[in-house]
């Protein structure tokens, strides 16, 4: 049980320095000396960086769907206002951290994409079960007639997905909310306009 | 001229590297073996490694600004037809590279607008050239009719640079030119749709 605790704790401590500083720019020895665990141990825990990278993925991942739940689960609120709402939560989250960060899921797919292919695919399935939020949200938008039927549900989450992602990007480079404002301003008062 | 020529090919050899493996993980020591440049005589071209990011940027910019006045300014086509033709030529470029090296500007403002101001900075003054080719090109179609006047061309702009920004990203996770021919297919059929 206390192994499994400094295990989560490394994930954790690993992960606020990866969002930071990225995957190969992060040691593993800065992070055993904050979590207080000897040098030697690290291999009680993960059996590589490489596994302990993927651990960090699918922690954030699942605690990440948790957040995404909470939003679009809502059935109180229209499937364009739960969309929205993740947005506005995301932006507010985002400026709370004064846009460093980001999305450890972007950051990591530009850093390692083409470096490493287990982390590819395993953050191009992240980035699909997202996308598949989005669209099971369009494709309710449209059942409930809150968004026009000629649009393709998939074809728009992933329009969505990409203009999202390059928001964070932007945000990142801007150090400012503006982008990420302009995004979902600029989206629903076109493609997802509802008149 | 020697000295320059050199520096031009310690620049190019920098530049390839740079785009597949980040700007942190990129040696001096292999770029000066690769151009056949005496370990010592670096600082002969550059005060420092960030001076030669800083130069590497430039003439990717300064580059890429030729690329884009060969399509936007192209008066024989309409506005947005221009910009359809640049996503189009990039789509290609991208697919040629089989989706590595994605955007230089973009990986390196991922990678390192946290790290580093002046980085920063200079990406961002590059990120906000491209928004203004956008609008400018927006504003004509609005004046030839092309398009619908109700549309903010800044706001408007900033959203198709990042959708386009974030699809380059997707394309390297996901390996294919999926969200690339999907965001070129979106935008034109729902926000910038001439009908």
């Amino acid at each position: 049980m206390k192994n499994k605790d400094k295990k989560l704790e490394l994930i954790e401590i690993g992960t606020e320095l990866i969002a930071v500083k990225g995957y190969n720019a992060t040691g593993i020895d800065v992070i055993l000396k904050q979590a207080g665990v000897p040098k030697g141990s690290f291999y009680n825990y993960f059996r590589s960086k490489e596994d302990f990278g993927l651990a960090i993925i699918d922690q954030f991942a699942s605690q990440y769907d948790a957040k995404l739940s909470s939003f679009f689960d809502d059935y109180n609120v229209s499937p364009l206002n739960r969309m929205r709402n993740y947005f506005e939560h995301s932006l507010a989250h985002l400026t709370e951290n004064q846009f460093t960060k980001g999305c450890l899921i972007g950051n990591l797919g530009q850093e390692l994409a083409d470096q490493n292919e287990r982390f590819r695919e395993r953050l191009e399935v992240i980035f699909q079960s997202w996308k598949t939020r989005f669209s099971a949200c369009l494709v309710e938008a449209q059942e409930q007639g809150e968004l026009g039927s000629d649009f393709d549900p998939e074809a728009l989450a992933d329009f969505i997905l990409a203009g999202w992602e390059g928001s964070i990007l932007r945000s990142k480079v801007m150090k400012s909310s503006e982008s990420l404002k302009n995004f979902i301003d600029t989206l629903y008062l076109t493609v997802l306009r509802t008149t």
